[in-house]
């Protein structure tokens, strides 16, 4: 994985992740191990990845296939070097990973858009007519995208009291356990990207906690969507899994029916299992894990997502993230948000005899985790946390 | 007003529009007319105007106030090097004035608001319950925000016929008037600006087309608003107010009953009165005026929306844009959108004798006119204009 960290009195710079350690490749470039693979050291000395996701797929490849010649057992080639280009992770200070010109959240997980739907339209279908034609989205704050570790300030805002407004701190705030998407090419402004195309257009993938604050939605979200309730802050990893790296994760995605438009018609496997997890850490006691899901539980597939986003010329740009939306399954153990858990505050979460949830305290610590098996052995996305203060 | 321009082998740089002049401000302050303001030249030589902006109002009013001598009449300052400083417009090219990292749009056009909800639900009130309460809004895609002039191609997308989705080119497509502020400051995360600072953060006023595809946005806007139906394009003007400019614009907004929270709670004239015209240019035939309104009809202020749009702690960024929403007067000539004008289609307008719209054909332009009176001379704000094509 990569990300941004600097320690010491090192600026800023490209990372890779082995283990404990964190591969300084500004200096393994400045030792002259990329030489003859033409590429700019500069990019490795960035404050974000944006340069280096620029070099495109086939560098990324080369450098990697070098980077696994050089750390591979029998190679001596960073022995010499160890200290200067292994940094240990207790050591680094770790950055957003990207600068974010474009935010947008999906609403892919089926199971969360029923439930939200069961809960707010009890009387009708609680899915929305266009729901299984096309992945339904909106356009977030990218300004307040912070990255993993960040604290997290209450919102105050305007909600409904009793059938009248009033303003004050969120009353209920709460995670949403999402992945996002790192845009790597551009397309020009009036070209669409095809399904077949799509994927070649992700530079890895994260973990996303899209913070809520549901009084402040629910008041404000109609017509126009939600705008205050999420745009206070949302949580980024600080590690990228490179796109390529997810092969062994590929399985088939739910079937889908109706069957979608051609524009958004996928063949093979498509979808991506991970294992997620959410854990709750009150200020005081002991850490739970609360959520149990898996991004295969998701209904539209990423190559799905950006076929639609771009299909009326909408330009995406290096560095966007397109998160998916929360990420919930069909049993209430693997609810991805506070809001299902507790369902809509109906049913307080028991963390342990005397604490309960029924949205966040202030204090309380949310770290999504998650993770694939490749050949048995697990491999794990970046974590991604954040403690809420008022 | 201020923009980006460049001419002949002079690459991007700030200008300030002078009549049908452009005075080229790097060149001013290369010969040395600001040396005493201790302003760093290099802010004038950049794409956009965000250093620029970011030198702040006191480093503004310093120049502006030079500016003024120099170009007075009797000051022979710049008669010597009138041909170097003064670049006729004719000889310009024009880019988008600012980077922008984020941008909102609201929905404070009260009138647009109530003839959306009389068309669409027209069985209930057509406002919603929280439209008095808060100043609606939601965010928009950064990245498809272009220059006035540049040509807008219509978008493909999802629909509805006879209550089928299909795929094709919209056939609903539109603009909308509106107005853009540009944030002249940055606000940390976390920390809100109240009505009363709330002006101090605008830089300037602008021009805005935030064009629509109708079919596709009615489609896709539930429950999380408007997406495809408006990442496509939107148009800003080349040319940016300076707020400094606009003290003598201002004018009372209308009464808000109910009276809004206190944190929205504003006093004195906070509304601006500039004319807005909106006009249709076939590609054959005469350009006819459709449109005529009054920024005035707006229903919340700009210190509303800043104040409100920050309030949970969200972040603004010099260059962001905030857009009004359409600013529709409350008689159907004054409508600010096709949308509107042609009631949905309904009642196609009559643009000749032989040609008529209900929404935009291939070929038509639309241009934005904006301007105010000061001591009975007419101001204008910079023209927005697009031409659709497929």
């Amino acid at each position: 994985m990569y990300g941004i960290f600097s320690y010491d009195i090192a600026s800023p710079r490209v990372g890779l992740k082995q283990d404990d350690y964190i591969l300084d490749l500004e200096v393994v470039a400045l030792l002259g191990y990329f030489n003859d693979l033409k590429i700019d050291p500069t990019v490795f000395a960035q404050p974000v990845l944006n340069d280096f996701i620029a070099l495109g797929k086939p560098a990324h490849r080369a450098i990697r296939q070098r980077l696994n010649e050089l750390v591979s057992s029998g190679t001596p080639a960073f022995s010499d070097v160890h200290d200067q280009v292994f940094i240990h992770e207790s050591r680094v200070q770790m950055y957003l990973p990207v600068h974010i010109g474009d935010y947008t959240d999906f609403y892919a997980g089926i199971h969360h858009a029923e439930n939200v739907g069961r809960m707010f339209r009890p009387t009708s279908d609680p899915l929305l007519p266009n729901y299984k034609q096309l992945p339904v989205a909106y356009h977030g704050r990218a300004s307040s995208i912070v990255v993993s570790g960040t604290p997290i300030r209450r919102p105050k805002g305007q909600f409904l009291h009793e059938g009248k407004p009033v303003f004050g701190p969120s009353e209920a705030l709460d995670f949403e356990l999402e992945l996002g998407l790192i845009i790597g090419k551009n397309n020009p402004l009036g070209e669409s990207i095809s399904v077949e195309e799509a994927e070649d257009y992700i530079f890895g993938v994260t973990l996303f906690n899209d913070w809520s604050a549901r009084d402040i939605q629910r008041w404000e979200y109609q017509p126009l969507g939600p705008f205050l309730g999420k745009n206070f802050a949302s949580s980024l990893s600080a590690w990228v899994m490179p796109f390529d790296e997810l092969e062994s994760f590929r399985v088939a995605g739910p079937p889908q029916d109706p069957i979608p438009l051609p524009y958004l018609q996928t063949t093979g496997e498509k979808h991506f299992s991970f294992e997620l997890e959410v854990c709750l850490q009150p200020a005081e006691g002991e850490k739970i894990c609360i959520c149990r899901s898996n991004a295969r539980y998701l209904y539209w597939n990423f190559a799905q997502m950006i076929a639609h986003h771009t299909v009326g010329g909408c330009n995406l740009n290096i560095g966007d993230v397109l998160a998916t939306g929360t990420i919930s399954g069909s049993t209430p153990g693997s609810y991805g948000s506070l809001l299902e858990l507790s369902w809509n505050g109906e049913r307080p979460l028991h963390l342990s005899e005397t604490t309960t949830r029924t949205f966040l305290a202030d204090g309380d610590t949310i770290t999504l985790h998650g993770w694939g098996f490749l050949n048995g052995v697990r491999v794990d996305l970046g974590d991604v946390t954040g403690t809420i203060y008022s």
